[in-house]
């Protein structure tokens, strides 16, 4: 047992956290900026992302977070605090190519794509030219269990017949999100993991309609491309265009699971040490009754706890990627539940009592916590809601105690 | 002891219920519809709401809240059930003229204002033909101590030159709200609290400056006129603009805050039970794993909480009132201070428990709920944040079992 | 609504505060003194209580809680407060003849009970010589539904005979406690809620076996009779033994529990109360860091919240007192639930913190705080665990929403 | 980074493990009895213990906690989770004589004691022939902070006199509890952490008064020595008992803090984790509703939180030991204190839940959980309330941002 990192991922971690404070969080204000002064905000793509991005690659910053040849290599444990990095910015995770869902959907296409599939789609995403969504949470049905999934996937001969409806499609609202993976069904009479299928679906196909936005706590996330909802209209894609082949969609889904958590979870470790940071802050500098905050016992207790529920919270996901690596997904099935309901417990009470340390300047603008906020509140319902994941886990704890 | 409301007010529980049902719920999307067409969402005004107000006085609806010959001359404790009502809607406080800061700038002015300035602003607040708002919280202090006050306003001869910045003005970003009233120190070297001064600004005052609205978790509220922040540079008015008279400020702002604290709380339950409400409805027809939600134990859990908790606060509150209206501000002081810690945490707690029941629905514009929850959130900060409060009532408590 | 105690329910109020402050607050150490010189533990009754029965009676402080002529005819409302006052000390019930279970037991008797019934054991209940046990709970099923009882009274002639093993029957391990009220089923066949009877079983009945006392966190309770196991095993009793009826042994559980219920919470309200005192008394004399931890911003926020949660927790009792006298035990269904769950969360809470406070001296036996943790902890599972509450009292909620 | 525990570990693990299965859990029953028929319980040794530890000893599992020569000469890291393996019985640490705090007194003696006190001290204790215990928490001040105490011990000539009082003096209530190691001040001038020093004396010397036993919750806890206060009058030992040289109190004190703390919450672990198995066979078997406890939500929601909580709070104990193994005492300060309130925070609550699903059973002695409860809760206090850490970690924290 060894809590340290190894020599790869420090050298990473001192290069990235260079990159993070010369340039990510410097071009912030810059970013905010140029975004408000576009004309339309869904379209706009800041030039500064851009320099970031030329930036990262040339520091040799670009698609860590992927694994094998096509990436950078790095285990999942190597891979995760430089997450926990780029999460302290809402910039950290585009300026090196590591956003979701593009990530999960690259890290599919290498797995799983035909060569022409990763010609067409891996190869730009991998270069930062285009980006991707993945559409899988429908409005009508509690898609967290993907049996339920209302989207059809028809074959009609050389090409597959889409009709559904998504929703909280992350990132779909900007045009430059050129293609969609879309999970649906083509066997509704499979077996219950046989039944899915997921087929790349261009954003131009004729049949996609991009309804509408979905907000989250008033935010657009319009500089993440949005969450969209889009109707699926008879929209035809030729059968290559189905990733792995049909009935591989549920198995697909849980390749991308194990990793994509691991992601969200040191991203969001990262948004917790921001604002401990911010909470910190606000405390030695605002003064109330005669002293700063931070002589105040109430004050103390928030940052104590906040350190505390870190510190365990990492070492959970911390061990979940090392379980990864060496035991594969099914080793860290228990780890990868807990993690998702243990981190976004812990965020969302960090953020909420640095919200609170900052007044009225936490709840608004003037300050990054209530957007902070905003996102990690939806981690308790993204990938399927907290009580799923406790309800699985429980399962499994239960069952070894079950005498015959 | 009788905890039955009386006859008046059970009568006009009943109507005003009435009138929600029947003309304010069904106009919430027509309210949503015609603020989303105007061409300045700041400055619009949905002709559906003037339609509300005059069904309201019609239906003598209307400054309910006001005690005394100028209003409907009702008890806290006759206000405070219909309170609830108005805030199960986000229209319902506006089209009964029952809307803060209104409510307590009016009460002022019905309490200390002169003939002149009553003519002048009182009688168009009470007709709903102008809206107002209360300049006290600064950025850069610690407001909720008013010792900490940096506004400045200064006699000059028959003028008094207001200078400061003022943030979280609410409704002020809307050019209906015609009238500020400004909290600022007249003579910072007196006693603590005889150095706070409020003078009326008229909105058109030369060297008053709004500078920008204020979000609140990514919302601008501005169908309530926003949250304003506003410079006040070198701004004169005549001395007769000071209410109640110079050093007055401290004490004009105790009398206001017992009632609006009631106000507030009174309508966080109103928000607390229509959360309650659409968990209840969510978790009746929202079926996973084989049933309703309503079904598994967790979701039970939450609701039988919140029907707890939900009791006992509003209990409380109404108490509260009760010693208002009894025993007057000083004798409930305990109790204010209890139900401005009590009820937030339990609103907050109420109305998110809902959006976890409701998914992705809940964070997004498809549910009230991520909306009434960032206005439930800002509850522990405004008036002072909750540790204030927990603080001085914890002294108090102490005190008692003091040996000397 | 008014929230002032009627003026006998004052008068009462401050006669018991100075019967409590005079006579049973200083008897505690001479009781635990007496006690501890006792040769059987179990059966020992320290003389002190005596006095103190006489002193109450004396005052008229006798049997406060039964209504109707048997007793001081008081309202539940008008005894509420008194059962707080009782509740802060461990004397406080047993020298004002209104401890339980006799209340309960004598309350049913006193409804329900034939003449011959009443003469037996009421009399000598209300005359505070005897005491009583009420044997409902079993070790091995989920005996608050009374469905599950595994108890049987069999008729045999003019007998019934009863077999059945019954736990945690406080007060019995004493030999004062002279009558034992059962509750068995009779008939496993019928309706669900016409099963079950209660018979009067006198103590020294053959096959009654007291077979050993049940702790609770290492307190054994035997100032209170301690709480017995106890194994019937073909017990005779003539048939005129059965209360009410054969069959209305749920009916007769179910008349107990709003008035017991309401008991129980309010005098848990009073451990609460005396715990915030402890609490604050600590404070303001124990230096810590240079000043009395009254003084420290953590422990200002525990008293704060306890006097927050207290106060909302009493007004729910209260008001569940007012339900039942004036709708009656049906018309309160969801406050009796309600206050069931949120009563003991409170008091545990509460006391958690005064232990806290108290450090090492709070745990141990040189504070009652520990003694009060342990019993108030019970409450979370006698009368049914908190669960079962909340999963009935959510149902009646959900019903409100459902929709044909 | 590696998560994996070294081969020995492993090794030791299993059979430590196979120990406890094999001889241990079965012995509990036998020593409970054993105890129970005990002329005096403060001073029974039941003989299944020596037992015990005659097969520990046999398979090489003796004075696993010591480092170096005199020991098993494992590291923090190697002990940690056989510490945990031992907390799952009140028998385990002393079958393999690596109880508290004979574990700290033992390690102070081989890292500061002079040849003669080892051999005096150290061998039997060693050999598990004597028990000790370490005399440093005082009735009247907050001895967490080491400036405070009281005792006094003075020299005389060849010897010290030694005044004051202590408490909670674990394990010196029983007779084999033969040399106490107490902490007192020889120098109340010197420099704050001069002041103090450690002194054996043995329990014979006069002077030394047992005065009586602190409960813990109703615990006299006779089965470990109990815990005593303890009067020293005029205790005179001579010189050579300092344990290495006056004025090193404080630094002794320090340098057995760091493995007590990681043993402390190591089998504070256990304790969890026998309450969550104890929580999952409960459900498995207890029927209610109509089926097992475990197809209950908020009974799953209960395990499934205690996984992830134990699951999190180990791996920091872990890596604190780590730390301590590799950097120190010093860079594990902050780790050290963050497992001292995180520890006691997640094992009250896994076991409270646990209780819970026991009801009646969970707090009486037909479990052990309500003992384990008792036990846990007094960590919040040991070593200094949770509060004081909090404060202190809190510091550091802010520390971290204060600009000059």
């Amino acid at each position: 047992m060894d809590f340290g990192f190894d020599a790869r991922t420090e050298e990473l971690r001192a290069q990235l956290q260079d990159f993070m404070d010369s340039h990510v969080h410097p071009a912030e204000p810059v970013y905010a900026a140029q975004l408000a002064e576009a004309d339309d905000r869904w379209a706009a793509h800041p030039p500064v992302m851009e320099e970031l991005k030329a930036e990262a690659r040339r520091r040799g910053l670009w698609n860590l977070f992927l694994p094998g040849e096509h990436g950078a290599g790095l285990t999942n444990l190597q891979y995760a605090p430089l997450a926990e990095i780029m999460g302290r910015s809402r910039l950290g995770s585009e300026a090196t190519n590591c956003s979701a869902p593009d990530t999960g959907n690259m890290e599919v296409l290498s797995l799983f794509g035909t060569p022409e599939q990763r010609r067409r789609w891996l190869e730009p995403l991998l270069a930062g030219e285009i980006r991707s969504a993945f559409c899988m949470t429908e409005p009508d049905v509690a898609s967290s269990d993907a049996t339920n999934i209302g989207t059809r996937i028809t074959r009609d001969g050389d090409h597959y017949v889409i009709n559904g409806r998504k929703w909280f499609s992350s990132g779909a609202m900007n045009p430059r999100c050129a293609i969609f993976i879309v999970m649906g069904k083509t066997d509704p009479d499979a077996e219950r993991h046989r039944q899915q299928s997921q087929v790349l679906v261009p954003r131009d196909t004729p049949g996609v309609r991009i309804e509408r936005s979905m907000n989250v706590f008033g935010y657009d996330d319009a500089d993440h491309g949005g969450h969209a909802e889009i109707v699926f209209e008879d929209v035809r894609v030729p059968v290559d265009n189905v990733i792995s082949g049909e009935g591989e969609g549920f198995a697909i889904a849980q390749a991308r699971l194990g990793p994509g958590r691991i992601h969200h979870c040191m991203r969001a470790i990262g948004m917790a040490e921001r604002a401990l940071e911010l909470m910190c802050r606000r405390a030695n500098e605002r003064v109330a009754f005669g002293g700063p905050l931070a002589d105040q016992g109430v004050v103390q207790h928030w940052i104590a706890e906040s350190r505390v529920k870190i510190e365990q919270a990492r070492l959970l996901v911390l061990k979940t990627a090392w379980l990864m690596d060496t035991v594969g997904n099914r080793g860290a099935h228990t780890e990868i539940q807990a993690i998702k309901v243990g981190v976004p417990e812990m965020v969302t009470w960090v953020i909420d009592r640095a919200i609170q340390a900052h007044g009225g300047a936490g709840v608004s603008q003037d300050s990054p916590l209530a957007s902070l906020y905003a996102h990690a509140r939806t981690l308790h319902i993204v990938d399927g809601p907290d009580e799923v994941h406790r309800r699985s886990l429980a399962r499994r704890e239960l069952k070894k105690y079950k005498t015959q």
